[in-house]
């Protein structure tokens, strides 16, 4: 599943004119697309999803030889599971599919109305942004999910899949296209690329291109982020604490601890370090200890962790280092403080939790903790967009510029302004003929 | 006023230790503004008035010095008509800082509040970007307007003048920190930045940075854009359009246009194009062409608005050259179609107007020109903050992701998930012992 990159030091090519061809036919259906009420796009979806249906025994059979391929080549077995499109997978993806028809119109949205003089109107509108650039390293259903969301979102889509995936993702795309074909949606909303060139390229569509959505590695994000100046929706580093206070209820913070780590340890969103308050770290650590054992999870102390039972030391390294595995680091603290600074200096500032019972400490760590998630009495695994109540979730953002989070269909939208005037010019505001009355008016 | 740039090829150089040492400074104290109350912000605000207000001799004196330099070193006068800052203009400027300090507070606003179960409870709520890296080509006073700014919003900035106004920013730099110290606020948030290297250093901050501004010109902002991760607000060109629609009023066509070419033709909303209905073109450009000329601007036409009057050609490069200058390229076209898609392949995506008093034509227009702003019947000159009614700006942005079009205060926020619980977990909602009521909840 993975990606070769070139280094950062090499250039990446200019996009071929064949790809600028094809991305500005992706850009003139997107336009058409935006324009596209909500009963259009809907309807372009749902015949999206019965479209898969119809087409599951060849996406399967695609599938199959993806895998063979894939076996024969040596890939380890964690990476062909996550390969693996079969019949309940493909069924989950492609009713995945029509839940992202029935999720409300993010477009058209009002944000903004004001009254900037008599007869002089401005709006701000939610609008698609035009085009998507994806890249996938992951597994072939993503492209399904993104697709049915660029398209709910009035959007097109440039889809590079990973290159083990390449029958897979193909024959997915042809299946969408021609769901498509019998829409109010052209199909060239959706195209394919294929090649490593071409996914390159994509990084200097600036212009065509208004978004890249990295589905991948730590390091294909990063990567993707030196070398373009499209805006990158991404995360890097999840690296999630909770920190279990002096006046925590200590049954009630191990069950955050343990779900928050073990729930699904390779997430984002699982915890990597867990910070105790030296007052209740005895107690707390006496129970957590064995509880830690009994769930498979490793745990690396520091030395105050180690005097209360943690076996294994934890070095400079662990505070910085997402396990993605069943290894959880632990710091006892001498105070909120302390753990605040720890956040602040180790954290990626994705999700960050406090079990307490004292609403001064929760409230002073909601305010301080400067994460896109920061929660008190819960588990760092409710950040997610379907958890969070958004129906579908194009990916999580550790970047503070918004969207941050999860993000959902609105993090596929922006916004335009719309002026409306009686032939109303800025001179006569200049001369102070004319003044502003910037009245706010209904949305 | 411009920097001198290396290429692109140049590698940017690391942080020095005393560029990580000063940034990791005004980080800490920039989380600690966060923190302040809207009454604390206000004042700190005030007080940053007063103090300029009692440094302006030191201010004003510093800037002579500033000024001597300039003329000695042979400077453009233009450019050191902008790099003045005498009586009249710093008080202006500073009479902007006290506004800043009445704008209402742009933090602290609950955007989403959803009940996922009984007892656990999400919200979005506003909050500062963090610290803010401010590149500045030009005028030292806009120093005070984003100082100002970023303080009320809750933000740190790192600030890097232009450095022929080297002296002018230490002095308003040095006053701002005065007036800041009798305050809530501490004084670091505000840091100077003064040497080329500092400038390049402060692309490479990601994680003590969160936006970078450049405040100059475009190629300025393409190279900030090629070499940091760190999110860039700013606006590329400014190639914005009238189009003179079969069914415009005339007479309130070219009062349009005059204002939107000439009432500050430097500004990136000025328009560079007028698109002209081949139907109304003899009788609109009958009266233009007199009209332009005698406002001193120069047109230049295709074959059709030479037939017609207008002297000069234009070439291909004309289309999509920002003159910033009385110069206007003019064009017939057949029909609205045509028109779109003029504006869609040399449009800069900034502001495009329509004049035209058939509703159906307009709404046409709005609903398909992909801008950040979509005017009928109103000078494109009102692309601006102010204007607006966001009581002071940022910038302007080009880019297709919020915040676009002009930025006000917003612009300098992101947002947080808060989620409260009573030891909710994941597990139990995978498990299906517990299900997500994603319940509404009054804003």
């Amino acid at each position: 599943m993975t990606q070769t990159l070139p280094s950062a030091a090499a250039a990446v090519p200019d996009p071929s004119p064949d790809l600028l061809a094809r991305a500005a036919a992706v850009r003139r259906a997107a336009m058409a697309l935006g324009q596209c009420g909500d009963d259009a796009r809907r309807g372009a979806v749902r015949a999206m999803a019965d479209a898969l249906e119809r087409a599951t025994p060849r996406i399967e059979a695609a599938n199959r030889e993806d895998l063979e391929a894939a076996t024969a080549a040596g890939l380890a077995p964690s990476l062909v599971a996550r390969l693996r499109l079969d019949g309940p997978k493909l069924a989950a993806a492609i009713e995945g599919v029509r839940q992202v028809a029935e999720l409300a119109d993010p477009l058209g949205r009002r944000l903004l109305h004001t009254e900037l003089d008599e007869g002089l109107v401005l709006e701000r509108i939610t609008v698609p942004l035009g085009v998507l650039g994806v890249i996938f390293e992951a597994r072939p259903d993503a492209v399904m999910q993104i697709a049915s969301l660029a398209v709910r979102s009035g959007n097109g889509a440039l889809l590079k899949g990973g290159r083990e995936a390449v029958r897979s993702c193909a024959a997915i795309h042809q299946a969408l296209r021609e769901g498509l074909a019998g829409t109010a949606v052209e199909p060239q909303v959706l195209e394919l690329l294929t090649s490593r060139e071409e996914s390159l390229g994509l990084l200097k569509l600036d212009g065509l291109v208004d978004l890249i959505i990295p589905r991948g590695s730590n390091e294909l994000v990063r990567f993707i982020q030196d070398h373009t100046r499209i805006p990158v929706l991404g995360h890097a580093d999840g690296i999630c604490h909770l920190y279990v206070d002096a006046a925590a209820d200590p049954p009630q913070a191990l069950r955050l601890a343990i779900d928050s780590k073990t729930q699904y340890p390779a997430a984002c969103n699982a915890i990597e370090t867990l910070l105790v308050h030296k007052a209740i770290a005895p107690a707390f650590l006496a129970a957590a200890v064995p509880a830690f054992a009994a769930a498979g999870v490793e745990l690396r102390g520091d030395p105050a962790a180690r005097a209360l039972g943690v076996a294994a030391a934890a070095g400079e390294a662990d505070w910085s280092t997402e396990y993605s595995d069943l290894i959880l680091s632990v710091k006892v603290v001498e105070d909120l403080a302390e753990a605040l600074a720890h956040i602040a200096r180790y954290g990626s500032r994705h999700t960050d939790a406090i079990a307490t019972a004292d609403p001064a400490a929760a409230d002073r760590f909601l305010a301080a903790v400067d994460s896109a998630g920061v929660y008190w009495n819960a588990s760092t695994r409710f950040a997610d967009g379907f958890r969070y109540g958004f129906g579908a979730e194009v990916g999580i953002s550790t970047q503070t510029l918004p969207p941050r989070g999860p993000v959902g269909l609105e993090g596929l939208v922006t916004y335009r302004y719309r002026l409306r005037g009686e032939g109303h010019i800025a001179a006569d505001y200049a001369s102070s003929a004319r003044r502003f009355t910037h009245r706010s008016l209904p949305l």
